[in-house]
């Protein structure tokens, strides 16, 4: 038996405080909400915790993260509020080896920018655009179970250009009313850790309600989990050529 | 001043024979209305020369395919017709070096199929679909000169999960009336050669007279040609280490 | 508690009849060493059988392939006396999601041909060239508890330049006595299934008997085994837009 | 006939003051070097100038790489004196389209590391090693009338693992004496632009003074110049669905 993944789902929170529309539909906060989906899902193969951002150091400590198997990260008015300091360490985190899952509008937090190296720019449009999704990676892991396609009633629409490095893998593609496309599940490899973005989870809509959707996250969750101790790549000064043979 | 790139035109020439739909949309056959597309676009920058099922070797003798910097193939009812032996050459051709665009329902040609090594199976459904093809590679460029996003008022759909390996680089996606999205657009390396697969073209519809489509198959060519002298990868037995030194 | 993976452990075993030098290296022939070495390897976790060339359909019936989560392949000699039907029946399985693990000169084999679409063609040399294998993909699944490097002390040479499609995940690499570089590790994803091409394993010398490639084979056998249900990808007519909406 | 492409070689032009091996090697600067190899090997196509660390702005000033096609930089000892100001700069130019070459150390540049997202760490050994450089794509652009292998008298070892995310194309892999091997070529699309990253190149040997270097060095160039009119690729509201097709 293995031991547990241990899941830490961020959030923002800020929407939650002095959205109307935002509370009615996340009674319990949108973090809550992922959070209690994964625990839904993925039974007692996870340990799922929350943090958010007016908590101390955002609720990142060095402590939490290095009980951090995967980290789920949603964001979208107050990226600029969070500390460089934190997003220092969660960059090393994911590089040793933590998973990281961003979503929907974590596409603009700090984090996943500076793992992209790109602007991670991309067109949008929030009215009453349904959204399908469409699995293109035959057999993939984060794609078991999903239905082809996922009909998400309401959603904002992003469409491309999305500029992102090519992911390593191409999961899911989504089409929206008004015709637009967008690459909605991209997978990357950065040092030893694995990167999940998945486009669903406008604050607006009840996305992490539907049990699709947490299929897909309690999918990424398995496949963003470490696979081996972890371990930020350094450099090694290699003097002695055979060095690899000296013991 | 370089050399003129030499394309020739692949037809299978089977609807324009019987189909009075297709005959009427392309008068001068399809390969032939490709052929004199990319004579506009490209000028003296290439010299253009087609050839078809019909003829003896399909017209695709050893000695076309050595003057043949890069093939287009368009086929679809006929693809069983198509000799083995035609379809052994023309991949050696390409993996030694020549360029090959695989146009629409040529996803099902033998060559193709030979080159992915999948089942290359989609969805489909040849109604009234609008089609949009939008760009999803920043400067690719394919994409030079193409309109973000491109509109075909009417083609035919093909819809994922399209069964190829995943591309090395994704540079259009296409949505339909259906909701429905496709890559269409899709650029591989195998052996020497550079292979593109683009989806839009069916026989029913004028797409080949449209000039974005004349945009994107010349900036394909251009992509395609080879930039080293043609030659097959072979076996060496290296028997002597340091045999690099040799000289 | 998962079921165990289903592994069936091809053999050409034509060296092991007339090769007194093989023999002494393998008595128990080679896909049986490489059998042992999962089940010591793997355990529980795991139930393997094994094939050979000379059987009733190779050993690879309709029933077997049914059977199989994950099969290995080796072959050398007498790649051209596997019934093409068979290797039919392979890539169809493959497609569909059953994992394979191409094993040194299975580089040759008509099933690896037939997935990559390339030559596969390579240099090589068969001295005494040591190998010593690199990791290059951190935190790969498939280096878990692998040396850096994982020295082989006496190997064939096989060298680049390595006709392949580029690998969707690059995991190793080689260097060889003679200065020689080559691409020993290659994951890809074709239809539902995983390829993994290793390069060690020369008839010749004893790499199979030794724990650090166990321990590749068995991460391989892991990373290989299918997440879905298998299925092979199919043509669907969508005739009515919004079928997906249907029920 | 095509305008030539715009080339800016920045060097830090900091061994070259004080270090008397370099000053040997390198009597006119390293940058210099690099300028007058591309000179040599592309006349007329090129314009090739050159800037360094302690020119005002580093040289690179809005008006230089608003006229630059192409950026190739060496720094070594001096990363951390590169003003972040031009670093955001130069990353704006090249996610907008301009190419970058980044070369040897320049593996640990800023501009390198924020548009890998990783630490871009290796290990290393500058004693006596000999280099030998293989092309591991064929028919690449960058590797066209490259030796196969190319020899490197002596150079500085780099080795695996080099913490990068998995290049685009992967075109070159050198082993080293000690029997390290290393990914010495590397492409990569980050927004509009392309990035290409070359190993060899250490301050204390005379390799940019190597034809066959200064080949690849120029192949790099072609290959990295813009291909479409520079852009930021930037965020755009859709407020109306069918905006497309307003006009």
């Amino acid at each position: 038996m293995t031991d547990p993944i241990r899941v830490t789902v961020w959030g923002e929170n800020v929407h939650e405080q002095d959205d109307a529309q935002v509370q009615k539909v996340y009674p319990d906060t949108m973090h809550e909400t992922i959070a209690a989906g994964l625990r839904a899902k993925l039974g007692q193969d996870v340990v799922v915790r929350t943090a958010w951002l007016q908590q101390p150091e955002h609720g990142l400590t060095e402590e939490v993260l290095a009980d951090t198997d995967v980290l789920t990260w949603w964001g979208h008015r107050s990226h600029g509020d969070v500390d460089d300091a934190v997003v220092d360490r969660v960059q090393q985190a994911v590089l040793s080896g933590m998973g990281l899952i961003a979503l929907h509008s974590a596409h603009f937090s700090k984090i996943f920018i500076r793992l992209m190296g790109t602007t991670c720019s991309l067109d949008w449009r929030s009215e009453d655009d349904r959204e399908l999704l469409w699995t293109v990676a035959a057999g993939h892991p984060i794609a078991q179970g999903v239905p082809h396609p996922l009909v998400i009633e309401q959603e904002e629409m992003y469409g491309e250009l999305f500029d992102i490095p090519q992911p390593d893998e191409l999961v899911f593609v989504s089409s929206f009313s008004g015709g637009e496309v967008f690459r909605s599940g991209c997978c990357y490899r950065r040092g030893q850790g694995r990167v999940f973005y998945f486009r669903p989870g406008d604050q607006d809509f009840p996305t992490y309600h539907q049990p699709e959707i947490q299929q897909i996250l309690g999918n990424a969750v398995r496949w963003a989990a470490p696979s081996s101790p972890r371990q930020l790549p350094q450099v090694h000064h290699r003097k002695n050529p055979g060095w690899f043979q000296a013991s």
